[in-house]
């Protein structure tokens, strides 16, 4: 079947949180979501960074919600005040707010202590919510309609992810090739320009990079079909040679991008 | 004058590129330009990442421009086919895409050879924009109404915000305070409620952290008024004491986010 799939499913990311927003915290979640969904079948078209503002997180799951397939929302899932993604996707669906005994039993199973008002805040989840379980500290997450609401904690988030393997609608799988050639963009500007217009269902991204002071640039090329995926590496490759830019084999060096 | 300046003044963030998105490429600038639009006076209130493709780079400046009083776009600047910012921003605004003499001399002061075709795409700029210089690697940035298009190499990018250091419209600028307390958020959350309850201008948000098998959780409070972030700080510090919860003297200690 994977063979023959030729559906694009596509997903979107909200971030949510002042903390990422305010530069305090650097985002690890993006990165790691993209490549778990692209082994899914699934492409992550976008992601926003959205702050702790319920009017906000409310509009902004009811715009994505319809505009991708799947969206997965990190972050806000706690047990203090200023954690409201559970209620603010609720409202998104028009949804009420329920004390969910599944949760609160999944939630108490690492913990020691009462269920206090903080624990029970971490247990209301959207009627209609299925729970998506978090083996690392307990607390879960939920999927209401495409909506997959997860945690911010990379561990925590990553945990939960492969709980969902193989659950998700699968689409085509984007495959990745890539060539490195110490030569400035500029000059191989044409011979790409050419190349990928020759196979408009290849994408061939540029990305320069410094080594040693010397300049090159990765050449990324990427497909769902890896006949085309390799026939463009091949044309690739062979007109940058007649060019006279000679790739170097195997990885790239190690390197900074410049631009 | 910024003792008196009450203004909230919006910023927000478009980082374009399928690199960013495929997780190739782990972004650098959204958390540098955080921290130093605030020190502007600025809030960065929204980021995006969007793929390379026209007509969402397109909409997206279109939706954004009008909701933020700032944009600032990362990426896609260069000289190769993939590198479409200028044109899209250019067909956002329904401004003509031009070959500028002053971009072109700015960007050959530190290149040798031609200005060959893929140097002139990068003296392409939309008519009326102003240059942002690059005092890194000479290919300018521009500036078309409230949009500022810059590279997407951090250096780069760092290096062309300084060009724009003290010429934004300044509004409030938020300051920051922070405790850290060894306890559990969910133990403290009816504190902390009650202290956001009593200074609703003055944001807290609560960060848990693990430390050496302990843990605890980074209490920030974030507002534009010194003198209510101080009110709320004593006020935070004093009700957690009482509550039992002693807060950390001096900085965190060095931990991984949890939750």
């Amino acid at each position: 079947m994977a063979e023959s799939n030729t559906e694009v499913v596509t997903a979107c990311l909200l971030i949510i949180g002042d903390e990422i927003l305010s530069g305090r915290t650097r985002d690890a979640n993006l990165t790691y979501l993209a490549k778990w969904l692209n082994e899914e079948g699934i492409v992550l078209r976008e992601a926003r960074v959205i702050p702790d503002i319920a009017a906000v997180i409310v509009a902004t799951v009811r715009e994505v919600r319809t505009k991708f397939d799947y969206v997965f929302t990190t972050g806000g899932i706690g047990p203090t005040h200023d954690d409201i993604t559970a209620e603010c996707v609720a409202e998104a669906f028009g949804a009420p707010l329920e004390f969910s005994d599944a949760a609160a039993a999944e939630l108490m199973v690492r913990l020691t202590g009462p269920l206090n008002e903080g624990r029970r805040r971490m247990a209301m989840i959207p009627k209609g919510a299925r729970l998506i379980k978090n083996p690392v500290s307990g607390a879960p997450g939920f999927i209401l309609g495409n909506v997959h609401v997860m945690a911010g904690s990379p561990q925590v988030m990553q945990a939960m992810l492969e709980t969902l393997r193989g659950s998700l609608r699968r689409g085509r799988k984007v495959e990745t090739a890539a060539i490195h050639v110490y030569a400035g963009e500029s000059f191989m500007a044409p011979t790409l320009s050419r190349v990928q217009n020759a196979y408009p269902d290849v994408a061939i991204g540029s990305y320069p990079f410094a080594h040693d002071d010397k300049y090159g640039a990765s050449l990324v090329l990427r497909s769902a079909d890896p006949a085309r995926l390799a026939a463009a590496l091949t044309e690739l490759r062979s007109a940058l040679a007649e060019a006279g830019f000679l790739p170097l084999d195997g990885e790239a060096p190690p390197h900074r991008a410049v631009s």
